[in-house]
């Protein structure tokens, strides 16, 4: 489904979208930091933000653009997260906004504003209107690869994916890019996700979708529980497919819907895998729960304890610290009847952890990806959490990491 | 308060209270490994436990002798939490307070019994049996040091102190011994904790006096959010100094009130600057709270946070991670209305980041102790959460720990 070639395609892929990211020189290493997506055919916008009520200044302005219903284009910067800054903030997104739409033709208020990077800094905005004006003359179907680099900061890789599905005889296609990796924590709209549809789908059904992709993604991911003032997801349909206008919550609606979650939930994963620092990719399955909500507090609790993540790192055979996670997470479970899993061997079960093929949990434990099964057996929902490890890298990122 | 000569007295220093700390082969390390505390005198006891639903077998069994109202002994290991261990589990901790028993001449129900360790596995108890045995023959009013160092796992240092108070023209003496330094974290009665006193207090006013101090000591640290299998905070008062027992809060028992929790806060706090890899110890007070929980609550946010944890390992200066950790900390608050000063110093204020004098700062930041202000301007309730950073130690720590 997300070929390299749809990769590459990213959020250019579908018909009517182009895409740059060029070097602004806000990063201080010199590497791409102003992405730039437009459609010249008005597209539907939907979007979810940060919970942080330490909210960045673009993330207060892009509200507004949602709120409009329609957008034009995209306008994202990393290496600076304009948050914390006051008036000031406020002036320097929308003077973004107004850059970008003065280069594409369009109004402020059809741009979406997005920054990311060190929190309390002021945006040059001397180097950040030129860039944009350069990203301006430089959109293109090839541009989605330059704007998935200029949006990260600590990830190792851009995140990108693509892929196309059938409304009515009309091929759809979708495409996106993302970046993570740290201040990656549930409860939000998590980091940075832009992405681009040619369906023609009303307005409030986008939202509607956008918010369940959302709540089963990027709200199931946490690298260090840590909640970023600038998270924004965001989603053009410009409608350039011609399908017949999805109106209703029809299979048309059903189709492009679980599309959009496919494609939320692969990128959040791929954050999660690519968390600062990580070395291990966990998939913590957490079942037999009252709610959807007590299995999430569950496999949050063992993805967040510290005392797990670092065991997993260091490849040792721990089961105590994750039924010991699972015992403080606040869901009332009974201790003889959980029963956890690692790669599919039972750790614990019945209140006691049974003996175990050494050699066979040292291979599980060695695996890049790990999965965690966590039966509480109180009842019959479920959760899927995604998180990373803890490593001597992540310090020496979060230690280290001044802008 | 608390002389070098106090800390060597410990446990043993109030009247009628003897210690000892013996090497059992539990520890792999061949370190001190099990600990007695023992009164002939019957002593009022109060405890704390742990609040996940995972306790460990000694925790149940020691919450029934607190609710006998009496005990003449605290028996304890390290290097074996007996936690997930099943009925073997509640035989075992049953075993070693008859074993103390036997050996003291007192009954099962009158011994504590408290383990620390990895989780999952059997203790051995042959060699248990022995060095509780041991143990019994070694009490001393000198035991103290051992007793403390037999209950430490990954704490780099014991911690003890010991103090005396006047009532009623009588001298009344204090001791404690307390160990960390992984799974600690708040909203639990946490670790290991054993105080002394000869005190003569009723044992429903020295349980309020032992929540009391609690509240504001071991539930205010928090190393890594992880709440243990095995916390335990236990008192026993025996009342050998004579003083006329306290049996209503006059002003009697204020005064044993305040010590008990003088006590409590110095030894949480020296938890909390020995946390697993902790290079600094940090002082977080919140202010303008609309009450103590809420103000609680942001402190935790700050203290448990990855990210603002690293900064200052790294000694860097990032005052926008720790407003980051107030906006999401869950406690409703105004962004302009928040002020943060680290060592005195405003670095968040009126929405934005005020300049700071950087060399200053530069040292600051480089000091062991650091006091982190946060007035969130919302109400007049005020909490104060003592934390260490988070270190390429930690991980080592824990990416290496088994046994």
């Amino acid at each position: 489904m997300f070929s390299d070639k749809h990769k590459t395609a990213g959020v250019a892929y579908p018909q009517g979208f182009t895409a740059a990211g060029v070097r602004a020189g806000i990063k201080k290493n010199g590497n791409l930091d102003v992405a730039l997506i437009y459609t010249e055919r008005t597209a539907a916008v939907a979007g979810v933000f940060t919970q942080n009520l330490v909210a960045a200044a673009p993330v207060h302005l892009s509200k507004i653009v949602v709120g409009t219903g329609t957008a034009h284009a995209i306008v994202a910067n990393a290496g600076c997260a304009n948050a914390c800054t006051g008036e000031q903030g406020v002036r320097d997104a929308e003077k973004m906004a107004q850059v970008a739409a003065d280069a594409l033709g369009c109004r402020q208020d059809d741009v979406i504003v997005a920054s990311t990077g060190l929190i309390g800094s002021y945006l040059p905005m001397d180097k950040m209107e030129a860039g944009i004006k350069d990203a301006a003359q430089k959109l293109s179907k090839d541009g989605s690869v330059n704007a998935g680099n200029a949006i990260i900061t600590t990830d190792t890789y851009s995140k990108a994916c693509a892929t196309e599905i059938e409304i009515g005889g009309k091929e759809i296609r979708f495409g996106a890019i993302a970046k993570g990796s740290g201040m990656i924590c549930p409860s939000m709209a998590t980091m940075l996700c832009f992405i681009t549809t040619d369906a023609d789908i009303d307005q409030n059904l986008l939202q509607e979708a956008l918010r369940d992709a959302n709540k089963v993604s990027f709200n199931m991911i946490t690298v260090d529980g840590d909640m970023s003032t600038n998270d924004s997801v965001v989603v053009l349909a410009n409608g350039a497919a011609g399908n017949k206008k999805i109106v209703t919550k029809d299979t048309d609606y059903e189709k492009f819907s679980d599309t959009l979650k496919t494609i939320c939930i692969e990128l959040a994963k791929r954050i999660a895998a690519d968390g600062e620092g990580a070395t291990k990719f966990l998939t913590i399955n957490v079942t037999g729960a009252k709610s959807f909500e007590d299995a999430k507090q569950v496999g949050m609790a063992v993805a967040n304890s510290p005392l797990c993540k670092t065991a997993f790192f260091g490849e040792n055979f721990n089961p105590g610290r994750v039924i010991c996670a699972v015992g403080y997470s606040g869901v009332q479970i009974s201790p003889s009847e959980v029963v956890i899993k690692f790669g599919g061997v039972p750790v614990y079960a019945d209140g006691v952890m049974p003996d175990v093929d050494k050699d066979a949990m040292k291979k599980i434990l060695a695996e890049h990806d790990i999965v965690i099964d966590v039966d509480i057996n109180e009842g019959n929902d479920a959760a899927t959490i995604y998180t990373s490890d803890l490593s001597y890298r992540y310090i020496a990122v979060n230690a280290e990491y001044v802008s």
